[in-house]
């Protein structure tokens, strides 16, 4: 039978061919070859983001879930596809995760006063470097070696207490004393209680200490190399999670994981992989070895640092929603394969709970608000947005369910913000008139969360769409096809794509989006309400995330999505959480306030309290069904 | 030719054939079927103990070194030996390491006060076990799993200070704690400055919290399972220690761990795998398992604690003597490879220099010399013999080199304290009247190091021996044979042994010993006279070893190897070094004590001082030229 056989299958544009056993899909058979797909839903079948046109051959189908359009000319679903028969396939642009580990362009946003320099702490890294010139013994001079590094190190440091020394170091170091008269660079990392040399280099030894940080994101991940003499930052590197193939949010990797040890070491490697890219990446640019990197500050949601460390985060889905640990203690590199010195140390940020995570206390550790006499507020937006608001004296903070909406995720022509991503978007005339940008001027693949957002806003005020989220019937450029009853606005014909279909926003696409900043507005309105103040006590709102620094602002507001409130109380912060770790990188001071700051936020869980439905339903409206809050907007 | 095929060698009276490259030994073939056998140089073809009896075939001989009267009776050195043909080889029992591995008799010397209990220290062990009942989570007490857990500690526990958790440990927490209703056992090692969660099990869990004393001694490696809740010793075990195999004192081991990475890693190994041993017998006999172990406290001299670690301990041996530690942190289990918990605890006790190791250390703090007012010394006789004399107020070490004669090296008819080893030697009428007494009760094989002082003891006092070493013409049983001008006193006759051979002792066998005794006796003479004291200001001499636990401390002080004072004064106390681990293992504060003590201990070291050498000269008698200082001896 020919079920039984192996079949060979040529991917296209790339015409490579790969070998097919019967057990694996088309999707499995891409990755072989280095095609990473699309997979929001870890290949189950319902996120239909992973459709290949097959030009020739048979398949078998495990499920077949697209709309009848995209069958009819000839999509499927790789993750459900069996070849049956030698195929040729094509993977669109669209359902490409444009290559694992591709870059990301990362576009430095710089606030004053929180990322150029260590201001707001003192500098004290959380690792040095320090040369010294250890004395040779003598017969009246026998200290042991240790004792006389110890010695000299004294002479050259202000610290009082003696560094212990990791096994493997000690090993080395009678060699290493004699190796070039005494001369030696020790590398010292600060653990809080106490000190350890993770490192002894015959000096001189050119390289300056260097550090990461690290914003390990459920999509994105991002690393700093960061000289912890100066505070320079030497490469900002992103990708992709690679995560991804496990499924595009914190749940279904949740669900993977608690499957097996192995499902979790899986997303622990992922992870990994993605990280140690990254360093790989910015040490090649540097000219350093891994051997340079002795501290890691990471920065995650509470999944995520779970995951990176192995340890299974089954519980945080499950009620009472409880993760294993929240604050982390400072674990030794070799035991999380960390792509430097094993003897070093990471020092994961801590977490709150299990929806608020290290990375939120480090955005409100790099904003500041929890520093400030006057009420804040930090926005997070990612698949989870997360807001905190607080002064000195509190903290409170909510995670609303966006969802991937704002990502890509759940609209047909979705995507992340990537060359030929559609940024800018202004609709005019009730929708005569179109002017779009794309991401490296490319043309156009799809809409990102930016031009989602201006796509939005440019409808209502074009005419073309109303406040409920439906199409004027009025509107240009609609189009109702009989079989799902599901109006939509083509953009762009297909020739003007590199897509073989047109770029449209369905009505269904719309309500996603209506949901999605609705579960933001809400959550904030909520919090904010929930602490007895109004937006407009919020003196500062910091919009962060990768989608956030993007966005036009004015935009976002016109359709509900943040507050309507002064225009410069909304400071746009670019990744929060990276900037949070590389002040705790900096500076020990740093890191023990995040601690503090773990310690005196608090969490609130909105889907308890049986308002926040009523809230979120309200706001389900372009911008809301309360124009009161919106004054502005409803002044336009 | 035939120097280039493979032959065959059977070993008797195991009757095992074993197929011999051209580049091995006959002592390398008999080691890979298991017949481990003396090596005190290491293979060198120096230390002449790997004497075999060839009955039929070839050998090419490296190098050929025995006294004729022995070739004659077709004794060649093993590891000299490469078979030219296929070889039939008696391994007689002299040659014979008596099997690695095998356990030594452990005779426990109880001394009032310092080994039955931790009773001059507080019970406030290295480990312990706290069982606790965590609670569940729930929605409104939703604390993190670990949390939950410390909190549970801190109602169990009167320590203020929240221990860290080691990231194993913390990967498996979320299983443990909903695997029996949040019945768990949690094990919590001391580190000094802070506590560690190392081992989290489900409860009930019968056993107790266990912990290991080891003390690795160049000759011997003991190991006691304690009871750490008690103080109860549960298993007392030693045997030889495998480095052994590659050469019998610390010299040679260290020039074979210098040449490379890998023998020094040999060494490590060998030392690990004899530790290991025993740790396994001794849980196999308490029905426990490696995990139930998380905490060990290691003394050794500086060599062997280096070489346990992986620590390069080449400078120990080249001028200026420099160790290249002598405080070594704790170490993680798992980074030795001992045999326990690999997230426990190794304390390897402190040295105080290249001569003077942790095992001194602990002698000093479990024979209480450095608690007392009255003055006190130390003597652990092993192949160094280490002195330590002292009160609360200052301690001064000195190692004097007696060599292996006591242990049986470079004594013709000299072995350890094995079955068939005579310990005990009366000698009378100038020899005319022997009587022996085996280990065992076994016919004769040697003469161990308690037999061979009471022998020299018994030949002066029948008047068979001079005070000079030389044996009286009139003297009985007395062999002079032509070619080596070393007459010899004999003992036994081969047939009442189990020897080829006759049972003897050769005077420069005498003159060995004497050596020995001298620089033991001279070295304690100098350590008490550079202090500005006598022997007489001495109120207690404990005499540390495992030889010294066997001996005769009178005929030690007739032939003048301990002082000649009141005989209550000399105190008996076995191994001195693994009841002083223990103690540690036992209390925090003892742990830190023997830091102390090697902090305020001075090593003298004696071969600097040109009188050294003039008293050692004159400590070359029987008892000594100067008799004043053997008042009691002369007087006999
Ligand atoms: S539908 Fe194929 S990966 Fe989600
Ligand atoms: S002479 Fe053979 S091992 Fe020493």
């Amino acid at each position: 039978m020919s079920l039984s056989r192996c079949h060979r299958v040529r991917f296209l544009p790339e015409g490579a061919w790969v070998q097919v056993l019967p057990s694996e899909t088309l999707k499995d058979a891409a990755r072989k070859i280095g095609i990473e797909m699309m997979s929001a839903c870890g290949g189950q079948g319902t996120c239909k983001k992973c459709g290949v046109r097959v030009l020739s051959g048979k398949c078998r189908m495990g499920m077949d879930l697209l709309s009848p359009a995209l069958k009819a000319r000839g999509h499927i679903l790789a993750c459900q596809a069996y070849p049956e028969d030698d195929l040729t396939v094509e993977v669109p642009v669209e359902s490409r995760l444009t290559g694992a580990g591709a870059l990301l362009r990362h576009e430095e946003i710089a606030v004053p006063g929180y990322e150029s320099g260590p201001d707001r702490y003192p500098l004290s890294p959380l690792a040095r470097k320090v040369h010294v010139t250890v004395d040779p013994p003598t017969l009246s001079e026998n200290m042991c070696d240790l004792d006389r590094l110890l010695k000299s190190l004294r002479t050259h440091s202000d610290s009082p207490a003696t560094p212990t020394i990791s096994l493997p170091v000690l090993r080395k170091l009678p060699q290493l004393l004699r190796a070039n008269d005494g001369k030696v660079a020790i590398t010292i990392v600060h653990l809080g209680d106490h000190d350890e040399i993770v490192q002894v280099d015959p000096s001189p030894q050119p390289h300056p200490c260097v550090g990461l940080a690290i914003d390990i994101g459920t999509t994105t991940v991002t690393v700093y190399l960061v000289n912890l003499k100066t505070g320079d930052t030497l490469q900002r590197l992103s990708t992709y999670n690679e995560q991804f193939v496990y499924g595009e949010d914190v749940i279904t990797r949740i669900v993977h994981a608690s499957r097996s040890e192995e499902n979790l070491d899986d997303l622990r490697q992922a992870a990994l992989r993605t990280v140690n890219g990254l360093i790989d990446q910015s040490l090649t640019a540097e000219g350093y070895a891994p051997e340079d990197l002795s501290c890691a500050v990471v920065a995650g949601n509470t999944t995520m640092t779970h995951l990176f460390l192995g340890v299974n985060p089954k519980h945080i889905r499950l009620a009472p929603y409880i993760p294993a640990a929240v604050d982390f203690p400072p674990v030794k590199a070799g035991e999380t394969g960390l792509h430097i010195n094993p003897q070093g140390y990471i020092f994961p940020l801590p977490s709150v709970g299990s929806y608020v995570g290290g990375d939120i206390v480090a955005g409100a550790l790099s904003s500041g608000i929890a520093d400030s006499s006057e009420m804040r507020m930090l926005v997070d937006l990612g698949t989870n947005g997360e807001v905190v608001v607080g002064n000195e004296e509190f903290l409170v903070a909510s995670a609303c369910s966006i969802g991937p909406a704002f990502e890509g995720g759940g609209i047909t022509c979705g995507m992340r913000s990537v060359p030929g991503a559609i940024h800018r978007v202004t609709i005019e005339d009730k929708g005569n008139r179109i002017h779009l940008e794309t991401v490296g001027d490319e043309k156009p693949i799809g809409l990102c969360g930016s031009g989602l957002v201006e796509a939005l806003a440019s409808l209502v005020r074009s005419g073309a769409l109303d406040r409920s989220g439906n199409f004027s019937r009025d509107a240009a450029r609609l189009r109702i096809t009989d079989e799902d009853n599901d109006p939509e606005f083509v953009l762009l014909a297909s020739e003007e794509t590199q897509l073989c279909r047109d770029l449209a926003l369905a009505t269904s696409d719309v309500k996603n989006l209506m949901r999605a900043k609705a579960a933001l507005f809400s959550g904030m309105q909520h919090l904010v309400t929930s602490i007895g103040l109004t937006m407009a006590d919020i003196k500062r709102i910091y919009v962060a995330g990768a989608f956030g620094s993007h966005m036009d602002i004015r935009s976002a507001v016109e359709i509900g999505m943040l507050a309507d409130v002064e225009a410069s109380r909304h400071i746009v912060v670019g990744n929060s959480s990276v900037k949070g770790a590389r002040l705790c990188l900096l500076s020990q001071e740093a890191l023990r306030e995040a601690t503090s700051i773990a310690a005196k936020m608090t969490y609130l869980e909105l889907s308890v309290d049986p308002t926040y439905m009523d809230e979120f339903m309200a706001a389900n409206f372009l911008p809301h069904t309360n124009l009161s809050l919106f004054p502005s907007v409803s002044a336009q």
